[in-house]
């Protein structure tokens, strides 16, 4: 599997945005809304994989939720897989536990799911399919 | 910048194992005692990237004081630098803090170091560079 991006949780896009723009030398390439999640997100390139800080809307978001319970930082990391679907029928069989089993639209053009922590030792792990790659789109 | 790996706190590496190799379809391909640490590490190949699962070997090393108070879960992302001193000075120049200044001996044959996550919004950010392609050695 090849890892998409590094989910980063922050409380502030204002202050964050520059910090990473200077760590990585390169400009943050993308910001989206993603309504569903109430969340904003913001993209960064490095060489073999992106950055994505998510900052919540409001204080009920899961972001928000993260940030005030543990703190801003490290929130999830993201598998880009062929077929979102195939993958969690895959992981189901393996023993897995979804958080949504039916992909949901996500921030980037994407389909997406989360494993449930629980399942992972505390690793939120994120599963992506561009939905430009996609025969069968949400 | 590169990313080498995604390190990740466990509190059971006998159980920890497994799920991940069963998630990765890989299996651990090297575990190593990081002495200096006190932690334990062990290693898989994802596509792009690799992942570390550390595990304290007693409740005073910093996994486990990072397991007893957040939980399990994402520690730290590293990123692969062809000059360890170099990039140290370069984020010291932008304003960047260091939690060592001075590269150590780290897993996987490496020198490392860790930028403050209070620089970082609370992201624990490890430069590594493989001690092969190093004129400098410790």
């Amino acid at each position: 599997m090849k890892l998409d991006h590094i989910g980063i949780a922050v409380e502030n896009f204002e202050k964050a945005i520059p910090v990473f723009e200077l760590l990585l030398n390169a400009n943050c390439y993308k910001k989206e809304v993603v309504e569903s999640e109430q969340v904003e997100t913001a993209f960064f390139k490095t060489e073999n994989c992106k950055i994505e800080l998510l900052q919540g809307l409001n204080q009920t978001n899961a972001i928000s939720k993260f940030v005030n319970k543990k703190g801003p930082g490290l929130h999830h990391i993201a598998f880009e897989v062929d077929n979102i679907e195939e993958k969690i029928t895959e992981l189901q069989n393996k023993g897995f536990e979804f958080v949504n089993n039916v992909p949901k639209l996500g921030a980037d053009n994407k389909k997406i799911c989360f494993l449930h922590p629980k399942s992972m030792h505390g690793v939120l792990v994120e599963f992506c399919q561009d939905l430009n790659k996609c025969n069968n789109p949400i």
